[in-house]
Parts: C-alpha cells; structure tokens; sequence
C-alpha cells in the first residue's frame, strides 16, 4: 500500500510521506542534460519517452514516496487555441493576451484530448516502470492561475491586470473561469485513465486575492472542476499559495490541501476538519546550510497533525537549491536524524 | 482641527479622512510635468522645491485630508553608504547588494541628519503651504523592507535571497533589522521636527514571510523603530503588505495599521484593539469603469469600523489609473453619492 496514498486518506503511516514540488527538473544535473537533449522545454513535455525520464530521475535518486509528472500548466491550453512559448530567459509568454471578454468568449474548449495525449503516454510509461509502491500525480492549473496567465499574457508580479478585468467584467470572468475548470477537469480525467493515481490542482497565483474575492470567483470554479472528479476515487489536492487563503477551501471537494511556506500547517489542518494537508517548508531554507534546514525541517515537523500529512515545500524547489539540502530535508522527515 | 489626525486617534469624525498612497506623482499630468523638469526621479527627491511642488499638487486637484512627502524609502540608505539608482526602466537598483553578515556589519549608521536634510526642507516647504487642516505625513521603509532591498539588491519577486539570508544567519539578520530600526527612527524624529504630524512606516514586502518569522524577526524590529518615536505623540501608521500578518501587528506601540487589500477591514479591526485602520481598496479596481470603482468603495466602505478608520488604498495607486477613477472613490468616500 502506498504511506502517500494512505496519508491522503488520513489512515495511519509508519513516517511522512514525502515528495517535492518540482522535484522533476531545475535543481538536478540529471535533468539538465535530459533537457539539454530534448533542445527545448516544450519539446521535452512533449516528448513522452524524455518527459518519463525526468519523472522517474528525482525518484531513483532519493526515493521519494510520490512522483509528478513532468509537464507544465499551460500545455493544456495549447488544443484551447492558445499559443505560448518558454524563452530560455523569463518566464512562460502567452503570445496574445486574452485581455477582455471577446477574447475569452473566443477560446476554445477542447476536443477529445488528441492534444494533451503526449502527458497521458508520459504517465503510462511512468506508471509502468515506477515502484508500485510509489504514487503517481496528475497535476493542472488551477481556472484563477490559468486566468492570469492568459488575461496577463504571461507571469505577473502582482496580477494587476487580470484583478481589474475581473472587477470590471465580473459576470464573463465566471464564464471564463467555467470553461477552464471544465477543461483541466477533462485533462485531469485522462490523465487518472492513463495511470495518475492522484492529483494536484495548482492555485499559484490564489495569494494576489482577498479571501471576499476568492470566496466569490475562484472557490465555486474550483469546486466544479474537483466535482468533475468526484466518481474516481482517487485523492484531489489544491494548492494555494498566500496565508490568508486557507479557511476558504475548507468546503470544497478535495482529500487534501496543499499549504505554501507562510500557513502554519497546524493552524491549517484545524481550519480544515477532514482534509489532510501537505507541505510546508520554505524553499528559501534549502538555500541556507544543512544544519538550518535540518533545524527548519524539525520546527515544521512539530506542527504537524497527528494523521493526514505528506511533507512537502511551501512552494516549487529552487533551481539552485544544493543536493545535500534535500538529502537533509529527506532525513529529518524520515527520522533518520 | 485635522479629519485625519482625529481619525487616527478613534475620535469622531464627520465621515472618513481619506488619501492615496502614491498619490503625488505616477498618475498625475502635473507630476509628469515636474518630473521632466527635474531631469531625473533622484532629482526631483532632492529637491526641496520640487519635492514640495508634486507633494501639494494633489492636495490642489483631489483635496485630500493628507499629504505624504514626496520621496522614496531607499534615500536614508545613502549617508549609511549605500548607493543606488532609478533607472528609467523597472524597479529600483542598489548598486552592491549587501548579501551576509559581513557587508551588514559594514552598514555605518547615519551620522547627523545631513543625508537626509533636503527630504526635511521639502516637509518644511510644504507645511508652509498646505492648508492648516491638512495633515502632512512623513514616511520610511520597515526594516524589513529595506533589509530585501539591500540583500536582493533591489525589487525582487519573491525575496527568496533575504529569505535565505534570514534562516542561514538569524542572529546577524537581527543586529541589521536593529541597526536599521534606529537610523528610521533618527530619520522620522527629523521628518517631525521639520513639520511632519503623522509618519508612516512602509512593510511593503512583509508579504513574503510567514507569519511565525514575522513574529521572530520582523516584529521587535518594528517595536524598536515605533518606540523610538513615544515621547513625539504623532500618529504612527505601520502599513503591512499580505493578509496574513495582521493579527502580529496587534501589540506594537502604533496607533493605525494600514492594511493591504487582501485583509478584511472588519476582521482586522477585530485583530486589532485600540487601533485605527486604513485602507484598503484593491488599486486594481480604480482600472475599472468608474461604476464598478463606485461598486467597490461601497462594499469597503460596508466594512470599516464605527470609530478609527482612514480610507485609502491597499497598496499604492497605479500610474495607469484615470483621474476619473479616483474622483470615483473620492465621491463615494465622501457621501457624495
């Protein structure tokens, strides 16, 4: 039996499960000459034997009790008619933003999943060559965070231009967020068919909100997209970035609630009876040396509740963080020191 | 008698003092008149006649109950040895990023106020002119705010690098948040002696840190600034950035907290007893069309406490905003309809 699974669910484990977001990619030597050898970002998503590869790379190196597909959130945007690129410097770029209401009423919901069948052959072959015993994660966007991509054309630092437009066009920003949690609910579908034994849902953009506004657009488009789930059986996770954020998900249909690095998880986990929570170290500790990330690890360690809890970081790892950061993240969790 | 002053001291009030902040310069025609004359943003910091001139200039369209000096929280930094530059383009740069404990040791506390005269000449300037109801603001950066400026060596996304500094060297990272802590102190207590009724302390990063290192780190460093200004009896305004932190802010010896437009103005009353509050209109709406600006004051306006409240902004004004835009808020704010 899966220790992530079962911790999803709130049963009894020996020790936390543990996993990183991000842990494919950015940090390790192994995945900077897979991607050097893809050529491009979008060309090693794409590619589902390479995309397999990075997947499986974290998780032979550190026997982490989770693995997530190796993939981006805007990929399932491109069968949407959205074009978008990843220069090499910056972040991702949509190549024209959907400013207003006309441009969102014009996106395309899409068809059949043709076009994200490169990540469903990805998870098969990860499933087929990952440890039984080691789970499997879906992931997408969540409808806010794909919102400000497209509304904002890119990664914003204060998501200024998607919160106007969604003051100033309140009923068609629903609408858009409606055809998104509908789409990345079909994505999420076939990537479960095609061997996810769970999934995430990543709210990175939740924190630029107040908890009024969230409560009002975000929490009932994520609710439709985890509902589109609710036959499957497999544990929802969500994301949300910011601290203020947390007792707005207490009603919605997911098994577990992911916390960024400024949540108290004890806080958190009381804030949300019957969910489990995930994370929380910042990833800014695994920069600083191994003792302080021994010592960091062990102060989030004693917020943790008593069952339904997978350690984790507050937020993606850092493209510099070193290896022996993990190695003594990965110790601590696993009592080992 | 000031609308203002008596708001920040939960007097009563015939309806809310109201101002912006940023509200002199980025948005305004004049502003961008003065700013082409003075040649360059430093210049026109240290200049006290122009310094003066954009400070007065909304007071004389819009006849808001304050004014905020004109300046920029890096000035103070320089007679402490540290240089920096506003390029036309993007944020603030500080030319050598003071990254460890080594570079803070070298930090030299500001001598006599030299530095710094030409910010209390402008304050001198615009007390003269300014109409006798009318409070006139000093401000400075917190501590903490300034400690991300000088370790990122300027504007960051996500302070990952201060972050780091913080967890790798706690007791360094306290002996610079206190060496800065006295020289805003020095620097307000000459803002007030040259004529400034009020002061406002800027966290505008405070955002980034959960609220436990808050707490640790951030905190005494605001009590130790805040304190130095006890025996002046001018209202001391903290502004906190992120709606997690507030509940911190509840013992330190200020009169207002000045929210973002994250938190809740009735929760944070709530969190804060004894204490006013201002804010906090998301500066996003005022992008808006002027029925939906009017929309949003209402609903703020719906949430403030019967005694102790300032409106203004959670965060400040953006230079796209219309002139309309803010005549908007300031109708409502004012009854006016």
């Amino acid at each position: 039996m899966s220790r992530f699974l079962a911790a999803c669910r709130r049963e009894e484990v020996d020790r936390p499960p543990v996993w990183i977001m991000r842990q494919a990619g950015r940090f390790l030597p192994e995945y900077r000459a897979t991607r050097a050898r893809a050529g491009s970002f979008l060309a090693l998503c794409r590619t589902p034997e390479l995309a397999a590869e990075v997947t499986l790379q974290p998780v032979a190196r550190f026997g982490f009790d989770a693995a997530i597909i190796f993939s981006d959130i805007l990929l399932p945007l491109a069968p949407m008619g959205v074009e978008f690129a990843f220069p090499d410097e910056g972040g991702p770029r949509v190549e024209r933003a959907l400013a207003g209401p006309d441009d969102w009423a014009a996106l395309a919901p899409p068809a059949d999943g043709a076009g994200t069948a490169c990540v469903a052959e990805a998870i098969a072959l990860v499933r087929e060559r990952l440890p039984r015993e080691t789970a499997l994660l879906g992931f997408c966007g969540a409808p806010w965070t794909l919102a400000s991509y497209l509304v904002e054309g890119g990664t914003s630092r204060d998501h200024v231009a998607v919160r106007a437009a969604m003051l100033a066009h309140p009923e068609a920003f629903h609408r858009l967020l409606g055809v998104l949690a509908d789409a990345m609910a079909a994505y999420l579908r076939q990537q479960v068919a095609a061997g996810a034994g769970a999934v995430q849902v990543f709210d990175s953009w939740a924190s630029a909100l107040s908890a009024p506004r969230y409560a009002e657009f975000v929490v009932p488009a994520l609710a439709r997209l985890l509902h589109g789930l609710d036959d499957l059986g497999v544990p929802r996770i969500v994301y949300v970035s910011g601290g203020h954020l947390v007792p707005a998900l207490a009603g919605l249909p997911c098994e577990v609630v992911s916390l960024d690095w400024r949540a108290d998880l004890a806080d958190a986990a009381a804030a949300l009876p019957g969910k489990a929570v995930q994370g929380n170290l910042d990833p800014a500790a695994l920069l600083a040396p191994p003792a302080a990330v021994r010592a960091a690890t062990r102060a989030m360690l004693e917020r943790v509740p008593a069952r339904g809890y997978v350690a984790n970081l507050g937020h993606g790892i850092l493209p510099a963080t070193p290896i022996e950061s993990v190695a003594a993240f990965l110790d601590v969790v696993r009592g080992e020191r």
